[in-house]
């Protein structure tokens, strides 16, 4: 993700524009004259930033997906705040009490929405698996509405070494699996924690649950469905677990 | 919705399957060995049920889809189970304590991942306006996983008019708004609720808040997004305010 890559959407260009104005090369909008465009530009006028008018269908072309909403920047993808996710967090404590660790989350939509509560609900950092599950692409990035632009997300290639590292910064490990005996609610929260979430279907992988200091269920009473969407579920659990414990 | 249209995807047509076979015109599958598809078939067998092989191709152009997971039934769309919810909810009470009101959710994907948050969470009913959102699509269901088969759609033409016979039935009306001033989480539950859940982007309509006997936000501690992901949302506030009172 280091070329430059397109970002789209009003809420995802607008979140770039005003965290990392550096990073983009162009902007493409449908109509200059916009009010919303216009004021914009306006408060960015401080940089200098080619603008041009493109036509809804080359809009379509260059964000290859026609939910640009009028408005495309060509741009460096989010990249993580540090190479080393173990140095940053001992950097970032104690400031730091909630982190979310996806493993393998595949559907595009369902991250982005992961990363939008993440940021809702005041995860200092998302935690990913190098190899697995959906990179940060242009469509993560307009689904979760600006949150990729400031939440970092640390893509680690070793996570259960990664899950070492937070437990010696005096993190507690809370899975989130259907099969658990303790319900999502009935817990003493620590003062950190970082809530892990698995892949739509599978869940999390037993290497990752192992290393968990509890596992939790989110209590249902369905006639049908036996788990939730997967970014539900995890804005249902950060919601129940990041809530008591912010100023 | 009442031509026959196509169901796809494994949960959405086992749903349909268990719960309305006698809507089951034609059952289409990627391969009749599959191991799954021999153990479904051979629990209905006391259905006559065509079912008929086709490639992945032929699967992708039946469902108008690439997401079937290999299964494609040719089906009536769920039906709401009475013409008249006012008369519905009077024969269902005093079961019936909690109820769902989508005010124009437009995004197919959200309305079925609230459809399968709200059977998670023991929802009896959802209630959407007829002329605005969207319909009850094929996409839908599958994304619902099962959910649109056994949790009751009602498309009803006034809304306001049905909000009022829902307090007439003693519901409270409780809705979701970021303006609100109370927070989910701080009321003493009533017995008997409907939760409003409003249109992505533009929330309840102000007729339709007007109604609400409170209305409570989200808690967020966001450093850029200023609300949630609307079946995201829905979901929090189901978990919030429909497991307490859950047998």
């Amino acid at each position: 993700m280091s070329t430059p890559d397109t970002i789209y959407g009003w809420h995802a260009v607008h979140a770039l524009l005003k965290n990392r104005p550096e990073a983009v090369r162009l902007l493409y909008v449908l109509d200059k004259k916009d009010p919303k465009i216009v004021s914009l530009l306006a408060e960015l006028s401080a940089i200098r930033l080619p603008v041009e008018e493109r036509s809804r269908n080359q809009l379509d072309t260059l964000a290859r997906a026609p939910e640009h909403q009028g408005i495309v920047a060509v741009a460096q993808a989010p990249k993580q705040p540090h190479d080393d996710f173990a140095v940053w967090l001992a950097e970032q404590n104690p400031e730091v009490t909630r982190l979310l660790v996806l493993d393998g989350i595949e559907d595009p939509h369902n991250l982005g929405a992961c990363l939008r509560s993440a940021d809702a609900f005041g995860v200092s950092a998302v935690i990913v698996p190098k190899h697995r599950g959906s990179p940060i692409t242009p469509t993560v990035c307009k689904v979760s509405c600006g949150a990729a632009e400031v939440v970092p997300v640390f893509a680690v290639s070793n996570l259960v070494r990664t899950l070492a590292q937070m437990k010696e910064q005096g993190f507690w490990l809370v899975g989130l699996s259907g099969e658990a005996k303790q319900t999502l609610g009935e817990q003493k929260l620590p003062p950190k924690l970082a809530l892990l979430v698995g892949a739509e279907g599978q869940g999390l992988r037993q290497l990752t649950q192992e290393q968990c200091d509890f596992v939790v269920n989110i209590p249902m009473h369905a006639k049908y469905v036996n788990c939730l969407n997967a970014s539900v579920a995890c804005g249902v659990a950060l919601y129940a677990l990041c809530q008591p414990n912010l100023k």
